[in-house]
């Protein structure tokens, strides 16, 4: 543990707190009475004194001391060893398991065949002062997940992030990636992306690297010297179609147990239609430089030494990826305790334990908050204040790949979470800095509460005052800085993909959150072989301080919902981040609508012919349809009728009426009114028309995604359908919200 | 000569030029009758017959054959076979002379001594391909002219570009550079003002180098392989303090004759305080890697390929420099040609022929199309047509230590330019793609219309509507793309500084223009031992293709000027420009007025003190006093009057009345009024009220300088006065035009 000395900066920083935001939060909680919510703020206190930063960090350095991916020996021992503690605190524990299919690496070959040779060593260098970079017995090497094998052979395109953006620019250019081999930035895009978008253009390969500009030397000192990525380290990372489908490639839609149908490997469509391989930038640096053609566009340039080009060739790469497609078990453990008085309402509560590699940011130090909150709980228990709710505790195998263990558990258990579940809530790595909340809006209103309760350990205000403080001036529009200052609710984030709570809240409709701290632990650990006990401690979290209030934080968000007789959902700040949404998407097409005309008229005037360097290949834009009027009213009457059915029962809720049972019902299925079984167009298991991953971004969400996606992908004919279909969902939102307020 | 092949991408854009554009502006000309116009274009044609491309190589070849900087042995030479050229052209040729301090380095030595050692190189190579790289023997090497010799040692402090906003940003780190050595990149600001700012900030010294990311590497290859700058170019430059005043630093305000009195070197204000060193970004990466203390901000990053710090320190460094401070003659060659009918008004054409070095590009490019456009004008006189007014052409020498020679000339002969001088058009370096005119904006219209007239040598449409569909599609904001569109003559840029007009406009108030083409000849050549003809023809503008093209631009502009029976100066442009400033101004006070408001209340509210990462050195900003609300009516209301005037007057020139003689004195005189004898602020020198360079930007333009710097630098008690001054500009210019509608 190496905690800086508080220097006199600490000092300066705590005479800035204003006084007021010291004495906040002491009003009723949300769900509560006045003497319910002393009891459980007493509660709560009792429930911090058992969070124990010492046991937090010898369990990181335990659970993170070698590497512990779904199929290996120490993955498994650490399922086991979660079990035991969750045995050991009272828990009802299964490990549930499901059998997956997962492919390892047998043959990794990158030369550049010409103009000159090299051969990429694809390793990462064990480094002075971190032991664990040494211990590698069964540490994967660097590769992406669910890349289909095979041998290619081509010259190579510098591909910039691999967007769709970028492919139009490439297009200007007159470059194409057809029977050539990408080669990508990391960033941009969520990594699945890459692959995915050179294959629908024709490459025969991809190949991703971490550019030091964007992770690397560029942000600031490599490891071991700082925590940032050194030029051997590359970022594994699973590259399954996940925007299609998560979870086991060969069993969408059911639990991958060992009796279920599966899909032949040839067949399932999250497999990548082409090789793909992450390297270093070390190894990057030789291909690179051996490009010509066009200089890149300003916007492209990297951090390397030297003058990016676009190709095509003359450099020219071999590469040869073969896999073991190897059928493992992922161990979910599954721990659950008895609610005293709602046992039938599960409040569920998960982190992964899987990692790449030692994974010690990623996911162990979010695992053992969610650990040390579970302790915490069962403490309380033991003192006689089991949860009113039953809480289940989920510590996810194989999410690394794919969130394969949750979404296979998801998926097995769905009609039952379905009919049950309150709501899952979320952790995976931590970080140091600010409070991050994404989630469903109908619990926006309650995380501020919990934000307004929560104490940031650096500065002694509350973790929302934190926030919103860096909102206040960090934040990219005038818009949101202004916001930050003036809404009493800081907004939280809609969630797209990128951890376990997606088959919850995009397959099943269950309200979720997900829940970290971050924005000054930089660094470029993840997924590399540095992701260690070594480097976490000394550069993510020095002595788990932010661990301790992530358990803080997530155990009052679980024992919240677990204990309120009114659970704290709210239809009002759903519906105003709705209307946010629904205002996003007009302008986009607006924009949309305007820029096209430009454009366009810019073609037609023959603007862009006679500006262009004839010395150049770059060329205009073509010509796109013009961007239709769309009719957006059913979608604000939905909104409408919702905000009006919001406000009536906020009343209700305010008036300190008690919540019956089918009251309580009613509010925990009502996310449910937002999925539709048919699913999103074109990805059927997405069944939420809220929230979702973007098609083409991968992680990044798309709010609305049907009605913005279609926009956004230029596919007019399908906006006034996708209109309807989530103006349908609102509408049933809205009946709901009637039915709580109704007699 | 390499010009490359047009390509099949030719056709296509020559296909997309719209019909309208070509058969553009056979409007009669701006002065001139319908007859006189057409005479007028008659003319031009034949002018554009003597124009030869093939001898302009020649000249470029010639003239850039050698280092040929003030003091230097091909200086005199050029200066010699210049004057011989006009005198065979027949022009009245002197070769005007003047004393001046030229300091030429004697020692350069910069060593890093501590943490480890390293002796910089401080040379360039030669490269292979390049003849004249290898022919260096009178060639400076890299210095910065007018730096203060000395010795100094001490810790490097990274500072950026070394402008206010950086120090600004320095002191949120707790970082001074008092005592330091400040390295800084080139660019951000004229790089006079680094020194000038680090040397008011207490800095002992300072280097400043090319980062790769703006000049190197990163835009491209690197020469021989591209034009980009390779990793021994360095660029000089002069340091003195041009926004104090240009010309001879020991004869501020009067000719520097053999005869004049003389500061003593030690009282010279535009010398630099500290010494300061030109260096290579290879020179600059041991320097650079060896420096600790924080990581850089993000946007301060450079491309070398490691981590950026902001020391101080450990990185100390050794500079030794000492210079022969010599009186070098400047010879200035001076050529006249007698107007047939109006001998007393002189239209001054200029372009400087001293270079840093070979000085191809800077400014022998400029330098033959000048040349060539004078022949052709000889010729046209020959065959009976002399120019109706005198038409002066000047070559400059000791430009580029500081506008030397034109500064001193011009203070020479300043009583009589005052009276005689219809205006001046200067013209620099040249290179390929749009064109660029700045001047004073009583001569817009008449560009426009020279623009127009101009065919474009790589589209056939007018270099007017190659740069309006430039603007269309690259201009900065949505606001000039629209007026690009729509706005009948293009915005001519306000001139600050950075070349021979500055004597001419900023101290005399004399119309001025500065012209030239650029945009598609990027590279790194400027200043440094690659601007060479190889260089050059290779390059930038093979063939010459655009040289033909400023001969005839700036041609244009020089005879219609001269023959104009009614002098095309307009006040509507002007004022509508005026105007335009006028706003910016406005927004500028505003927008400084909301953000002062927000960062004090996010600074009192404590909200930067909370979001401080406690592991870094970096804290809040300071508070600063509240911007005031300011008496803009008095500007406004001269501008109303001047608008006024400028129709009524518009209403005269466009009736077809012919101009009187006093008509066409109160014409160019006109600019005077714009001038008040005891300059700006701070700078009596600079007379101007609309324009002049940034006191701290240097070559950037402020226009109405004494309001607009008053408010950048908070000196808010100065801005009414400022206001009542530049009000006072222009109600004197409305009563001018007045007089001019007058009786």
């Amino acid at each position: 543990m190496q905690i800086k000395t508080p220097s006199i900066r600490w000092a300066f920083i705590i005479s800035l707190i204003p006084i007021s935001s010291l004495s906040i939060a002491q009003q009723p909680l949300f769900g509560f009475d006045t003497e319910g919510s002393e009891e459980q703020r007493r509660l709560e206190a009792e429930f911090d004194t058992h969070i124990d930063r010492a046991e937090m960090d010898r369990w990181l350095r335990e659970f993170s001391s070698e590497a512990h991916h779904v199929g290996s020996t120490k993955g498994k021992q650490n399922a086991q060893a979660i079990a035991a503690l969750f045995r050991s605190w009272n828990y009802d524990v299964e490990i549930a398991e499901y059998e997956v299919l997962f492919p390892e690496p047998r043959t990794r070959e990158l030369e550049l065949v010409s103009p000159n040779r090299f051969t990429a060593s694809l390793i990462e260098d064990a480094v002075a002062g971190d032991a664990s970079t040494s211990n590698i017995d069964e540490l994967l090497p660097p590769y992406n997940a669910f890349s289909i094998g095979g041998e290619v052979e081509g010259e190579l395109v510098f591909v910039n992030y691999g967007t769709p953006a970028d492919y139009e620019m490439l297009e200007r250019y007159g470059i194409s990636v057809a029977g050539k081999i990408a080669i990508s930035k990391y960033g941009g895009s969520w990594r699945g992306i890459k692959p995915k978008l050179a294959a629908e253009k024709g490459a025969i390969g991809t190949l991703i690297y971490s550019d030091p500009a964007d992770d690397g030397y560029g942000p600031g000192d490599v490891y071991p010297e700082g925590p940032y990525k050194n030029d051997s380290g590359v970022q594994r990372g699973s590259v399954m179609d996940m925007p299609t489908y998560p979870g086991d490639v060969l069993t969408p839609g059911v639990g991958a147990t060992g009796d279920v149908g599966r899909l032949n490997r040839e067949d399932a469509p999250t497999i990548t239609q082409i090789p793909v391989l992450p390297i270093s930038y070390r190894d990057a640096l030789p291909l690179l430089e051996a490009m010509g053609g066009d200089v890149v566009p300003e916007q492209w340039r990297g951090g390397l030494p030297i003058t990016y080009h676009l190709g095509p060739g003359p450099a020219r790469v071999r590469l040869k990826l073969e896999f073991d497609w190897n059928m493992v078990t992922a161990y979910n453990v599954i721990a659950r305790m008895e609610g005293s008085q709602f046992p039938d309402q599960w409040v569920i509560r998960g982190n992964h334990h899987d990692g790449w590699n030692h994974g010690a940011a990623d996911p162990v130090s979010g695992l053992v908050a969610m650990l040390s909150e579970a302790k915490a709980l069962s403490r309380l228990a033991q003192a006689g204040n089991a949860p009113a709710r039953t809480v289940i505790y989920a510590a996810w195998d194989a999410e690394e790949p794919g969130l394969i263990g949750s979404t296979e558990w998801a998926e097995h258990h769905g009609a039952e979470l379905q009919e049950h579940a309150v709501a899952y809530l979320n952790t995976d790595g931590n970080g140091r800095g600010f409070v991050n909340v994404g989630g469903s809006h109908v619990l926006e209103r309650f995380f501020n509460q919990v934000m307004a309760d929560v104490q940031d350990p650096q500065t002694g205000v509350s973790v929302q005052e934190r926030r919103r403080a860096n909102l206040r001036i960090n934040a990219g529009s005038e818009k949101i800085r202004n916001e930050a200052k003036n809404r009493s609710d800081l907004r939280i984030s809609p969630l797209g993909s990128g951890s376990d709570y997606t088959p919850f809240l995009q397959h099943l409709g269950i309200a979720s959150a997900n829940m970290g701290f971050g924005g000054h632990s930089g660094g470029g650990s993840y997924h590399t072989m540095y992701d260690t006990y070594e480097h976490y401690s000394k550069w993510i979290d020095p002595g788990m301080v932010y661990g301790e209030t992530l358990a803080q934080f997530a155990g009052r968000a679980t024992l919240r919902l677990a204990n309120a007789p009114r659970l704290p959902i709210d239809f009002q700040g759903f519906s105003d981040n709705v209307a946010a949404y629904i205002d996003e998407i007009e302008t986009l097409a607006e924009d949309m609508r305007q820029q096209t005309e430009t454009d366009n008229q810019n073609i037609k005037d023959g603007v862009y012919g006679i500006i262009l360097d004839p010395t150049k290949s770059f060329g205009p834009p073509l010509a796109k349809a013009e961007v239709p009027y769309f009719n957006f009213a059913p979608l604000k009457n939905a909104l409408t009728e919702l905000e009006s059915a919001a406000a009536s029962y906020q009343d209700i809720a305010s008036s300190g009426a008690p919540a019956t049972a089918r009251d309580n019902y009613l509010l925990y299925t009502s996310e449910r009114e937002l999925i539709r079984q048919q699913g999103l167009n074109g990805r059927p298991w997405y069944k939420h028309h809220i929230y979702a991953p973007g098609f083409y971004t991968g992680y990044g969400v798309k709010t609305i995604p049907g009605v913005r996606e279609a926009i956004e992908q230029r596919q007019y004919d399908q906006v006034a359908g996708q209109i309807e279909l989530a103006a349908e969902v609102l509408h049933n939102l809205a009946t709901r919200v009637e039915e709580l307020s109704g007699p």
